[in-house]
């Protein structure tokens, strides 16, 4: 059956101290909104609305970042959860199916619980996702007969003994769309807070004479962030199981507590990580690859056999074949780095190729940008690129040839030839001898 | 009233196994010393009388820096805390009001229980603060009788019943300064360890029919530091709660058990701080900054909207302004950065003034050492530095200038103009070929 | 006595998914069989026997770089520790006195336990380690009577009242090398498994009339590795030792837990290690020397009062002599560094001899690789040499010599001269502001 997912990211997230809308704040290298929209996924949702609310512009952005097909629904007033599920429906206009509502601050539920959710449907028209609270404090309460859920109580309305119940709500609701849409239309905002709640649906549900159940998850897939703290929790956990699944994919993980990982990170068996690295999104890291310590990656692939570091950079674009060697202080961008290439030191290497077997001395810099544009640089297979290069781009040196260190190159090299800029070296007998006499002298009369 | 501070900085701390006077010990990059006397300010103290033993000569320069209007009394032979008091009697000759013993290595007290210490001078002559301990071992207990503290005991001193009192000593006592003197005058060192202790005035006091009173703290403020271990587990205490005032300011720290903050860190809100930073001495970062991982500052500031690093050093005088971008393997010393340039790669930026929107190429450095003596270096706003460029100060570049890459420039370069020193490129066919084919066959000959 | 180690290493370690051998994982960039080794040199051995199997052509490398005295054994089919035991037979043949079985995985007995256990042999000709397990589980039980140790029964053969007992098997076991492997060739395969028990040898034993003993220890020495989590746990565990031990022996560690150890690393009292620090094998660093954070050490030695870092390398041999300055982004490797000698920003100097005093000036490179061979270079007392200076290899810079910046040194240079390659700087006024307009002008047809 299809299926709709509604996802809530219209929260200021006050309590975060933060002119950024609270969904957008970041675990893994990816905003708590593309967890959650990674999480439903899980679902094959063939519609996803997203509400946005505080900085909906923003939100409006990142949607289109992380999931394109998705439409945004605008929250202009902050009137509840119930009223954010309800500006769904213009979106949902003419689509049959189940809705799911999740929360873009909620990171962690996991898919196959989400599954387990959709798939209550066949028993319940209404079913709630909860979970075991080990301290149920001021949580919502699901009172239940049998396997029924009767409704959901706010803690401050609860009776003593509803008080006494420890199955509380995580708030994700699945139900038939069209019945979805039509609860939340009937939702009175007559409470305390002037506010409509989606909890307020189960009751109304069974009123209607429609059934409602509970599928439970464990409680830590329920964990919100509402403050930076909660944040930097929420990315520890995060990081705790990222470390954990490359530790049990044969990844040498040195010092664990030291790597970081984004969402999306990808490495391959017997890859060995060193302490102090720090992936950014869109890596893979091929099996037998080795990261040494102090590097840092984003968007970047590194193959079989290939050494990275200690204190390399490969920034976005940056592909590193097979056995390719990036060295310590070497930034290397937007570049393809072919078989057993090697940059071994203290350069910049971007927009370029760099052919096979490639040696590219130290303190070589692809000058690939004039002011205004950016341009390439192309370096064959087998060159020898001296010391202190300057590879002005647009610019090719041939395969098998050769640039004299501290050249400046700006024409292309054919292949098998040298490229030399170089004036000749004079030597002053005595100068520096009388140079520093001077300058010692003239400090002494400073001093 | 005038209050004295009276600071205990002579021990040697030989279980710290060092040559360096304990007070002399750092943590959030500042000595111990330095963390007591900030506490102690929050008494606004029209003196402060350093008492340094071990290592004087160290104490007395750091106090110089830490607390320039700070008397240093020197204790030529350690005799003990009472004696150590009574060696601040010269430098408080004269002096009419309350007096504050603190203790060198004792960093945590807080600035309210040091006021409420003095405050409650009001009730009693002399005043101590106690804590209740968790497990009071061998601390001193503090006997009293309702509110009256009747004497201190020694652990070795005490009966069982006296052992059972869990209200312990932190050593720190308020008290009229001449009182305190005359207190300390009175002494008897006839005891074990032949000392004159600072915990006997109590019952020297009450026995001149003088009251005597306790203030209680946390006993987590009390902490005292002994040992290496001690130390560290201070400075992780230390960042432990840097880590979590910077959380709860609106600072996102993506893992904030990576990053150090100096005592006198100071970061705006919605600044992001990515993994592996160390902040040391004197770094302000301000609201919407973002410094990148493996980032290292000190004695800097960076303003709204700035991105650092990766890799950046910053060191002192580094001065960024709006939007500057400073990069990977970017080290900037004594530097005004105006809005908006940017010094991406692999540069030594030092003694400089860089102007709005300057483009500094990768692999620029200011030779701004002539072997004795130090020059500055200006580039005006838009200018354009070639990657490579060596700008040999004393040196200008102009507004809107340029320098070709690989060049040296030793003279000024006018607004609009293009400096440029570089051989032309010859290009000699075949000859990479054929050099590669000698060396090889050497080498092939060697094998 | 003489004594002989038998090192059981032939597992494959499949729960590790890993290609490579169990053993040969690392911590304290150290594989497990170096610590297994490094223990039973306590032994003085004049014989060790590595018993391989899985991966036995990289164990035996392995052994013949971290024990070159060591014989290798090879176990072609794993049919259980009792036959791998065995395969030590040829090796031993002739060989008198006692034989001790270790194991390569099992990297944290400490050398006095090993000690203890060899001692034992006075009293019992087959001599077990045993521990007290908290939670015994499925580890074998010793059952003993009184002094004797009558078996040792695995957990599935054992009886209820077997499995009461909490003295467990580590597995080592001392026996005279004769008898050890006349008991193992009496071994049997009758059981589940279809393995050679070492175990049974001590009912072996008993039924010849010997006696079999027990020494304990405590259980953390025992563990094992068998998994990457438990590896990685297995480094944490080291990592915490070794930063207790730096501490006690009076090393300043600003931020233990994020400085990482190799097995052989020595540190010097008030030495300070700032955060963020990786050491690798063969680090030396003197008493006063700093390390700054960020810095990656391997196979070099710094001396007292000399400065590295932050973000400093040192490779394999760099020496640094008393004073010396290693500052950011510069990267030595086997080149003795002499007193005073400063190399502050962004250089690479790799098989060189820098004189005391002398200034690098940043970006310097050793041009060192010619692309076939590498060459030295020497730089004299006191020289200068300027910024982004190449020394093209071979070359010698004289005593107090200086080069000008920027230049490519290809010549030797005489004592105090200087050196200079350099084209004279031509300034075209105007150029920078066509240009940009120009290109501007370009930019924004194409946009």
């Amino acid at each position: 059956m299809a299926t709709a997912l509604i996802v809530l990211a219209a929260g200021k997230g006050s309590r975060m101290e933060s002119d950024r809308p609270k969904v957008l704040h970041e675990i893994g290298s990816a905003p708590l909104l593309a967890h959650a929209l990674a999480t439903g996924r899980a679902l094959e949702p063939s519609r996803i609305v997203v509400v946005a609310g505080h900085g909906a512009d923003e939100v409006r952005k990142a949607t289109a970042h992380w999931a394109p097909e998705a439409e945004v629904a605008e929250q202009t007033e902050q009137l509840g959860t119930g009223h954010a599920v309800a500006q769904a429906a213009p979106a949902l206009e003419g689509f049959a199916g189940d809705a799911v509502v999740l929360y873009g601050d909620t990171p962690f539920v996991r898919p196959e619980t989400l599954r387990r959710l959709a798939e209550a449907r066949a028993q319940h028209d209404v079913v709630v996702l909860g979970f075991e609270a080990a301290d149920p404090g001021r949580y919502g309460r699901l009172v239940t007969k049998e396997e029924a859920l009767l409704r959901i109580v706010e803690f401050k309305d609860a009776t003593d003994e509803e008080r006494a119940i420890t199955l509380c709500n995580s708030g994700l609701v699945a139900a038939d769309s069209a019945t979805l849409l039509s609860l939340v239309a009937d939702l009175s905002n007559d409470n305390a807070a002037g506010e409509y709640y989606l909890t307020d649906i189960v009751a109304l549900a069974r009123d209607r004479g429609l059934s409602a159940g509970v599928v439970t998850c464990d409680e830590s897939e329920t964990l919100g962030v509402n403050t930076r703290v909660e944040l930097s929790a929420a990315e520890a956990i995060f990081q705790t199981r990222a470390r954990a699944e490359a530790l049990e994919a044969g990844v040498t993980l040195v010092a664990p507590e030291t790597v970081f990982f984004a969402q999306d990170t990808c490495i391959g068996r017997d890859a060995v990580i060193e302490p102090h690295v720090v992936f950014g999104p869109g890596v893979t890291v091929e099996t037998g690859a080795t990261i040494r310590a102090f590097s840092h990656l984003e968007g970047c692939h590194v193959s079989r056999g290939a050494v990275v570091g200690p204190y390399a950079r490969l920034r976005p674009g940056a592909e590193l074949s097979e056995g390719v060697r990036v060295g310590n202080f070497v930034e290397v961008k937007n570049a393809v780095v072919a078989e057993g290439a090697k940059i071994n030191h203290l350069s910049y290497i971007g927009d370029a190729e760099i052919g096979a077997g490639a040696n590219v001395g130290a303190g070589t810099i692809t000058c690939n940008y004039d002011g205004v544009f950016k341009h390439r640089t192309t370096v064959g297979a087998g060159a020898f690129i001296g010391s202190n290069t300057m590879l002005v781009a647009p610019v090719t040196v041939g395969a098998e040839a050769m640039t004299a260190s501290g050249s400046v190159v700006t024409s292309d090299v054919p292949d098998g030839a040298l490229a030399i800029s170089r004036a000749r070296q004079e030597t002053k007998a005595g100068f520096a001898r009388r140079y520093f006499q001077k300058l010692r002298a003239l400090k002494g009369k400073k001093d």
